[in-house]
């Protein structure tokens, strides 16, 4: 995308996943003429492609969306409640055969660290250390 | 790539624009051993593809080049021209269903601006003005 | 900044802007050790600066903060108010010596976007047509 | 990948050359909420797809790895070994076609260099004075 | 710096931080010509300018070094060692007026991660949670 | 800058240099409300400050310039002339206490790639093959 200012480019992140995106992402490239762009990258469900794809074509100045089908290796996901000092905050386990990975939930998180003033590292190390 | 430098590795870009490509640009990235290093992709035709990776192995250091197959959901493209204070404009139009996008075309803006020693967001402005 | 997640990073520079720096942003950089690390910078008045250092020092993993004094050429700053079939929308005018721009205010173009439900530039191009 | 702090992120990539992967790189991006992130690239061969998949859920914070297969065109690789005033160095040579690039072995000559308290560039030019 | 290769410039990085560099970075820019080049960044104390700007010149194929005097307002620092079941992992505690930080120390969970057979983040946590 | 499209920041490149800057180049950056945006920064000689500034001014969107003055070590520069199999090619020599450093002028260089019709670093390996 070269012909769009990342003022005006910069709230299609949250419409494209407030639509139904899995992610978007923008990766700083050069392009010819020595122009300093961005690409922008949307990670749909392949029934929401072409919906997606059209919203794309709607909200930014492209001309065209190119698209390709990935296939994806994804860990079994639940979710537990640790109580820390700074309230209850939701940690997500993640499983895949032998693996086990609990990471804190970052709205928990952030929410947790405005309404007790600290700094939001804290909130993660208070949760860190409620988990085995 | 890593092993040229961005002095000769910059001029491919209009090499391969001028020997075909629909698009090609530079992605900064990190490689192995702490090389700060790019990644040059290359837009083609798919009939293309042959004859524009040997370009690159002949112009570049690498020893490969990766390809893959993409689809693309792409706009009408029609012009119009649009008269301006800094003279007459070329304006692409791009229609999808009922979507419709007229940016100026840059090529036509930059000489105006040169033309007229405006700067160059002058002359779009001037060529908004004229769309309704 | 290379030992904080990119999660915890990002709502610092709304934080920073909320205690009253003129601005912020992350530049990608790569450290030693292949750290695919992120440079934190913020713009702030000389008066502010030894409150907002000890806020980047209180919200951050950085153990210290480098700063340094600019200087700054700024043009004049003026508001108009321009109609448009998007409703009203605020407009920023800069000048300088012979020099004058004029730039749509974007959270009006965001908010009017929103509530007729068109793409963000449908509504910068609008007010574009209405400044001579 | 935007949970995970680029200290413990980055020794990932050795740890994936080390378990066989072809290439593996990092390219800075800009995620959903602000976020200064990372996306870790890695190039392996079809056979151990699973078995590097694995390893980098193991390794890393992230939930799940996205993959595609990729087509490439190579050249024919072949050593070869100059003398030059700082001894012996390997170097590359790559044929495709009429094509033919010769390029010094780094580690040769980083070696090289630091033996003989040159910079590295100038064990480069050595060894490009004796290519005919 | 735009004339010399990655693979070239990736081990001064090293070579500045051996020679009393307290941290060297590099920063993607692009530069004149298209070129996609990379910004070399190093931080001394004031009493090494002299040599290490020189160790610049004499590692690189830079024509100059450009340098300015910057201010720091830094943590106090401190060590402290905990006891995990991956052993023992210094702790860098850091202080300033009421802020206080302890963060793992890089190298010895790496250390342990490795001897361990854990993933790097797995050491981390484990010291996490022997923090009040 | 975040509020200039790519397109039309590019040529600035070109009319500062012209203009008689030292040098200017782009660096991606991500600022507040996630925009992908580009900081613009160009070196001139102290005496061409205010005409430059102001002139940056009027050629892009921006309401301000930051500027600082910076101290530079350099190297002594000459040319010489190497005679190659494509033709004659100067090479700048930079000079320093005992760092002596040649390299071969690029736009020499990629004129004679051009009317040889061969790889730019062909070219320089000719050059870097005369040189002692």
């Amino acid at each position: 995308m070269d012909d769009q200012s990342p003022e005006t480019l910069a709230p299609v992140i949250d419409q494209l996943m407030d639509a139904g995106a899995l992610d978007a992402y923008f990766t700083p490239i050069q392009m010819k003429k020595n122009r300093p762009a961005t690409q922008f990258s949307v990670l749909v469900q392949p029934a929401d492609r072409d919906r997606l794809a059209e919203l794309v074509l709607r909200l930014t100045t492209t001309i065209g969306v190119r698209y390709q089908t990935l296939n994806r290796t994804v860990m079994n996901r639940d979710f537990e409640t640790v109580q820390t000092q700074f309230g209850a905050i939701r940690v997500k386990v993640a499983t895949f055969k032998d693996i086990a990975k609990r990471t804190p939930e970052f709205e928990d998180c952030l929410a947790a660290a405005k309404h007790y003033h600290v700094a939001l590292q804290d909130v993660y190390q208070a949760v860190y250390r409620k988990l085995d």
